[in-house]
């Protein structure tokens, strides 16, 4: 057995039920065996077998659990600064989708990048949110639109995760755009999105289905076939809904027991009872919400009301949220959509995981994977507060130092 | 005589009259002497003098000015990331007030601190900023309110300089805020600031000074008392100016030629023609509009008809702008209030050097300093684009890798 122990910590569990906001156990310890958390606790209270042990010294350090980006966009190929840069200089959208910007240039990058370029393009950004302490991602497809360069993308995920030490959950997201080959026929790219599924399924590449269902994505109706071709596989499901208008996409999901629903702006309450019904998770995505410029707030009060887990992710993507720092995601579920650094700091762990139906982390407790961060601050609500400061000072997976 | 060469760079000069966007040069030389550029172009026309040292391969990154961030206010004593908190989970301003927070709570935290700590909680901010590029930033008093905690945070700037390998420049903001023990007495307050001011300046400790001229901060009388006493003793002013009204801050600074006006939200036509006409610099703060919620953009196009030279920076602080990270406020100039990217780009370079009244940097020339960046970006735009990302390769200050 290769058991280890820290203390001189503080350490906040998380855990759903605990008795201190955060979970926080002031003078803390943590007994890690075989990658698995085997104790967590006041360090007075630190178990006979445990103190035989060499104890790591935290020095003070805050511990959490690794941080879960639940809902990222990762691997694309090509660059869209350029189109940022035109809207600013005052192009339209409509100028800039002329000149062929918008998300069919990622696309058309995405299909002609072969894997080491899109690999190695990906890897810088994944460093930069593993550098923060990120111990498990998601990573959707939906820049291929097409089954080989969807399955290129989807490898491409899954290898991220062999190089760095990080777990990488995968989502197929075929219907997140049309593609041009497809123009004006919608419902026979969604046939063929349900027709490539089983066979990148077969492969292991998909973890996971999500779509894109707006007014300018994909119909309620299409959605559902998608999540019938999902289910038909035993795969869990998840939407992005409610972005822009109130489509019914979170409930639809719901009536799929779905993981979660995504964005969320113009969530109803209608469906927001239907996600507490389902136990849906709400992921939240500032950083989107920031760099689209929007006004319209998720109803937090709502999903507070009801009982919706709420998760935070970056939305790491090039058209409307190139962002790589999980920690600024906190801020801005703070300072704009009103979280407080308790429910934020739980979105980027207990209910990410949830939001990835990951029962195994997200919250230090014995028998879960021994994921966790030790952070140079005094307390947790630092982690939401500061701009740009990463105080990151290991991270922790299955019970190794990365 | 110490000659080094860079090449198969790209070079962005930002010189103000070049003729490419950034002043960009796609093939690029640099070539420095002694800390001091000696040439800059592309590399075909490199003199031959430069060609028989053998060159750094900058291996095609995007050289640009070390990054200025000319409005800060590095040096605190304390935290407020509980006041966060406590306003997150629904405590008023008067509540926190009542608590003892707000800027009374730092002052004091910074007034109780040892230099030591003051320094060691400092430089960990100061080092945040330097990964992202930073070869010069201003440090401001404002949280001793007192001659001694004045002096104190004063030196410990000076002391950061000497630490980092970077330039400090300092600025007097003894009229940041009234002070406990002068309550109801601001006038007697201005005349302790007056009175010390020369005692601080004989020490070393002043470069600049500064005051915050609101409702809420000094009247334009006070404001001028001060800047009365910086002039007997040659030292320039800047003002923190129409951040929460129109107090005609902004044409008071520009009376005494001021460096610059720092905010600026509720700038007016008249206010914008006085900086014009003395020369001051637009100092924009998008991190304190966008964690104070602001919904006030202060009036770009006013700045650019009158060719008022606008700077970015982080207004580094504990109640407004918890930031250390010049790369987020140039997303966030551009997100929020529109700037371009080459605008925003100047402002942390060329024209926050001007709002420091350094004529010696902030653009890659013949004769100036030679501190610069080198990048991992194909274009300037990635900079102010990314959110997260440090593409930082390499930060060289007056010739030597730092
Ligand atoms: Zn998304
Ligand atoms: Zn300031």
């Amino acid at each position: 057995m290769n058991v280890q122990v820290w203390t001189n910590a503080r350490v906040a569990t998380l855990a759903a039920d605990a008795p201190q906001p955060y979970g926080l156990i002031e003078d803390g310890a943590l007994a890690v065996e075989d990658g698995r958390i085997a104790w967590v606790g006041a360090r007075a209270e630190l178990p006979a077998a445990f103190r035989a042990t060499a104890a790591h010294d935290a020095q003070g350090a805050l511990i959490t659990p690794g941080l879960i980006d639940c809902h990222t966009h990762l691997v694309w190929g090509g660059d869209r600064a350029g189109e940022f840069e035109a809207r600013l200089r005052g192009a339209s959208y409509e100028e800039i989708a002329r000149a062929g910007g918008g998300i069919v240039s990622t696309v058309k990058a995405t299909r002609e990048a072969d894997e080491a370029t899109l690999l190695a393009q990906s890897r810088r950004r994944l460093r930069a949110l593993l550098a923060e302490g990120v111990t498990t991602l998601e990573i959707k497809s939906g820049y291929g639109l097409a089954e080989a360069a969807e399955a290129k993308c989807l490898r491409v995920a899954r290898r991220l995760g062999e190089l760095e030490r990080v777990a990488v959950r995968t989502t197929f997201l075929g219907a997140h755009a049309l593609p041009p080959e497809f123009a004006g026929r919608a419902d026979d790219y969604i046939a063929s999105v349900c027709d490539m599924l089983p066979r990148l399924h077969a492969q292991g590449l998909v973890d996971a289905v999500d779509a894109f269902c707006e007014t300018i994505g994909f119909s309620t109706a299409q959605t559902r076939r998608v999540f019938e071709a999902a289910r038909a596989l035993g795969l869990p499901v998840k939407l992005h809904a409610e972005q822009l208008s109130d489509s019914g996409g979170a409930e639809l999901a719901a009536s799929f027991g779905a993981l979660s629903s995504d964005h969320l702006e113009w969530l109803s309450e209608t469906g927001a009872r239907a996600m507490a019904q389902a136990g849906s998770v709400a992921v939240l995505l500032p950083g989107a919400f920031y760099f689209l410029r929007d006004t319209k707030v998720p109803p937090i009060a709502l999903l507070r009301e009801h009982g919706v887990p709420m998760a935070v992710s970056t939305d790491c993507n090039p058209g409307t949220s190139p962002c790589t720092s999980l920690l600024l995601m906190l801020n801005m579920a703070c300072t704009l959509f009103r979280l407080t650094p308790e429910e934020a700091l739980a979105g980027v762990t207990r209910h990410a995981a949830r939001a990835l139906g990951l029962a195994d982390r997200g919250v230090l407790a014995p028998g879960l994977r021994a994921d966790f961060v030790l952070w140079d601050v005094r307390s947790p609500a630092e982690l939401a507060y500061a701009l740009g400061l990463n105080p990151c000072r290991a991270t922790i997976v299955q019970g190794q130092a990365r």
